[in-house]
């Protein structure tokens, strides 16, 4: 994949102003300093396991970067070989997560070289790189996007990927690697500091957490970026079809947005712009939900809505919904079943294949979605349930349940429905102030840990309610937030994804307030993202609520 | 429909700061001000039909607003019953120009009223309205939607509806009317002030330009308000899918953009972002290109970006293309004629009613368009050409033209296409700062034009480029932008929507830059809209561009 760079590049005036912002950088890390050990570490679960699979990292402890010292500065006189990759899906502010690493080097490690592998992970196994300069970063920094190096989804997980990454490292005579990723990167990016680690090799390992999702998150990495400024873009696009709502009075608009695995963004969305309906995709499998309780669950509110005058509001559905329903789940099982062996037949008699169960809900799922989980198969014959447009299959199914209501004498408005998917339009979006920021100081922070000779850590900075100057910088064992799955028969390491907590405080709150936000009309439209005045430092309710309760 | 105003409502911070900024006024509006009259006017086209369609307003002078001096200054001490109203789709600003003219009538006559009627030019036939306070307008000052009144679709047109707003006007004893709207509604303002002036009523009436599309301008009313806030929204989102595009490389990002009748808005957006693909549908109208022609001009632009080592990209695509296809009109005429008459049989038999041309056609077009146009049928039977993704289509035969090119050795590269569809997020944004000082300098104005007597006039402020204090203001004779149009055997008048000019500056500009947008990777990307800072002010580059081919 070739890029052009952004040397060719017309800017608008707001990339440029932002080009030209200066970042500020905790109090921590503006001086001299020196990394401090906590005390040992342990694992998120099944330390024996944790033990077993990392014997040269586990138990190692985290790392506090506090002010330097005569004794214990980090010395300046030490040029480092560091290089730098971006794996997996975009997020805002990974950019700046490169220049934090790059002005580290440059400030306080004169001589060193900073190399971007190309295109994810591959580019560190085929040695594909590009030696990032002043003038290459320049035009990246507080801007959109991963495509100063691009990314890429390959893993590193075989032997012979390992030794293609050794190859690499000693090709390059690296002394350190940052991994920019989610949780499965970073559980990657400790196999690989245990690899160097166990051969001997001196390349260090840094991890750093991204994921506009939100689902990689713990005490110590308080949140992913990227999260920030994809939920303000969503929450602004939300809370202008909310006006429309309101103005028109006759539109339902239902919103689905990105997070297949947890539901974090549509929580946070929710937060900053109380639509009538939320569905959380974690309260859903909790509870066990069916895909008719569902239903019935967004049919109520507007039929009370009805009641009182409102024929029109806002409902938003994270994008993995349907993976959180067991039914719809048990129901592809069989239908992939059916479709590997005998396949369809016109007369519709394969539906008797069908246990009892599965049989009513494809009874009950509007003939496009039957068509789609018919006819749209991937490679592997299997149903692609990621095809599926959940926002138009509810749509679909409150019209029926509309209309027997209607029947009944129950409801007797108009329900038009308006499907909106946000989501690529969010992953890309000039990074808030707070990505921004947070960004830059997690970069910088990886470069102190890989000079003070650190492996095995994912870059850690704290006390994000307080102004920037007194955030709290480290580096958290990525050991000890691992767990074990079974797969295959054998013990895979895994950062677990952080799912909606539904006794964390966003979601208490969000408890709190959705009967008001279903009858009443409560919208709040927060507009687009501001970079000046005093509401551009804000940061994202979900985060705010996770440190209050922590506080 | 009930709206339970904004009071109870939770404001975000941008939106509370917006709510504070006050607005600057153009130096003429800001003292003593006159109202001198231009020249007689004629009409668009047509005059002699316009002269007898409007017998009391056909030739009547524009007028300008200048500083008053003490012969011809504007009495304060004349207190004034106004109404409002809002009339179609919404457009960011609206609530503005309702404090402009509120903000007037305080000023300038004291002891006015101002009734806001309901839900649109049905709240005049019905007399239904809400009387205007600075309390119940302060929370709509600067904000997006219409729902401080609402709006509605409804026409006055017949005797019966011109004699039920007569009703409305004498009970509720008003001096004057300001109609919101586009085209129709200000041919309809005009009808309206026609119709009071000859049956002597001293209701004056005022239109005000509104509509995103940007299809209502001419020389004095350089835009309408709307257009610049929806397109800024747009443009936003396509910057970022333009990240997403060159992060990724491997996207086509398909964007379909509002716009049914003209094509400004994705010409305007083009302008601001630079996609390697715009379609503008008043040039496939001019050039009478084929749907064939569309897919095949995309696909050769795809193709030449892959052995350029680009597979990825960004198309725009006007909401209406279709309307401005021809043989497409064709065969959705011929299909309305077979589905009224015999239907269709599964056979396919009924195929052979087309036209050889049109049958091609139908053969050309993806399964699920076909499925669409035969199944999707409004009230009357017809084929809802509104419901076609026109997006998804063109991304489905691209799709088959590639396949056929890759049979032939073409092309041999994956291509994935995203499709997108922006439109309620615009057209209910907060508004931008230009349209925020504009629609207050209209509504401002439309007060004084009422104030001194006027009616017919379309409130008209110019000389855009400038400051908001060296802006013009004036009101422009409704009958001079008239034409008319042969309607079931009867001329009706009609304001010609403005079309994108393939003469004119804007599409000139993309004409020049659009070979280069296609092969190499221009793309700009504008950010969210901001409403501090230096860039805060700029204007839209079809506006600019306008202003300056007419300087």
């Amino acid at each position: 994949m070739s890029t052009p760079g952004r040397a060719a590049s017309v800017y608008s005036e707001v990339q440029t102003s932002r080009l030209k912002v200066s970042l500020p950088l905790p109090s921590v890390l503006k001086d001299s300093l020196k990394v401090v050990d906590g005390p040992p570490s342990s694992a998120a679960g099944n330390p024996e396991e944790i033990a077993k699979l990392f014997p040269n990292l586990f138990g190692q402890p985290s790392a506090m970067i506090v002010p330097g010292d005569s004794s214990g500065a980090l010395p300046s006189n030490q040029s480092l070989k560091i290089g730098v990759v971006l794996s997996g899906g975009q997020a805002p502010g990974g950019h700046n997560v490169i220049c934090g690493i790059f002005d580290y080097l440059q400030e306080r490690t004169k001589g060193s070289t900073l190399y971007g592998f190309r295109g994810g992970p591959a580019g560190i196994m085929n040695c594909k790189y590009v030696e990032l300069t002043t003038d290459f970063i320049y035009p990246y920094r507080n801007q959109g996007g991963f495509d100063m190096i691009c990314s890429g989804r390959d893993k590193i997980e075989t032997p012979e990927q390992f030794n293609q990454a050794q190859e690499t490292a000693k090709k390059l005579n690296l002394d350190g690697l940052v991994v920019i990723g989610g949780d499965d990167s970073n559980t990657n990016a400790c196999l690989l500091a245990e690899n160097f680690r166990g051969k001997n090799l001196k390349t260090r390992v840094i991890g750093c957490p991204k994921t506009i999702d939100g689902d990689l998150k713990c005490k110590e990495v308080p949140t992913s970026f990227g999260f920030d400024t994809a939920c303000k873009v969503y929450a602004e696009m939300i809370g202008n079809v909310m006006t429309d709502a309101r103005s028109t009075g006759k539109y339902y608009h239902f919103v689905r947005l990105m997070g297949r695995a947890a539901s974090h963004i549509t929580l946070e969305c929710a937060l900053e712009t109380h639509p009538n309906i939320t569905i959380i995709g974690e309260e859903v499998a909790a509870k066990k939900e069916t895909l008719k309780i569902v239903t019935d669950y967004i049919t109520d509110i507007i039929c009370k809505r009805a009641e009182n005058g409102f024929n029109y509001g806002v409902v938003l559905i994270p994008e993995g919904l349907i993976d959180f329903i067991p039914e719809v789940q048990q129901l592809i099982a069989e239908l992939n079943e059916i479709l590997a062996h005998d396949g369809v037949d016109e007369g519709g008699n394969w539906k008797k294949k069908l246990r009892s169960q599965s049989q009513q809900l494809f009874e009950f799922l509007p003939q496009a979605i039957q068509e789609q989980l018919l006819l749209e198969r991937d490679p592997h014959g299997n149903v692609q349930v990621a095809k599926i447009e959940t926002e138009k299959m509810l749509i679909q199914m409150v019209e029926t349940e509309l209309e027997n209501r209607r029947k009944q004498g129950l409801y007797n408005k108009e329900f038009q429905g308006q499907s909106h998917f946000f989501g690529y339009e969010g992953r890309c979006g000039l990074p808030s102030n707070f990505d921004s920021n947070y960004c830059y100081a997690l970069g910088f922070a990886a470069g102190a840990l890989l000079h003070s000779g650190k492996t095995g850590l994912i870059s850690s900075v704290g006390n994000l309610g307080a102004p920037v100057e007194k955030w709290t910088v480290g580096g958290t064992a990525l050991t000890s937030l691992m767990d074990v799955e079974r797969r295959h028969g054998k013990f895979k390491p895994v950062i677990k994804k952080a799912m909606v907590e539904l006794e964390g405080a966003p979601f208490k709150k969000f408890e709190s307030m959705r009967e008001d936000w279903a009858l009443k009309n409560q919208y709040v439209s927060p507009g687009p993202l501001q970079f000046i005045g005093k509401t551009a430092n804000e940061i994202n309710h979900t985060l705010m609520l996770e440190l209050g309760a922590q506080a």
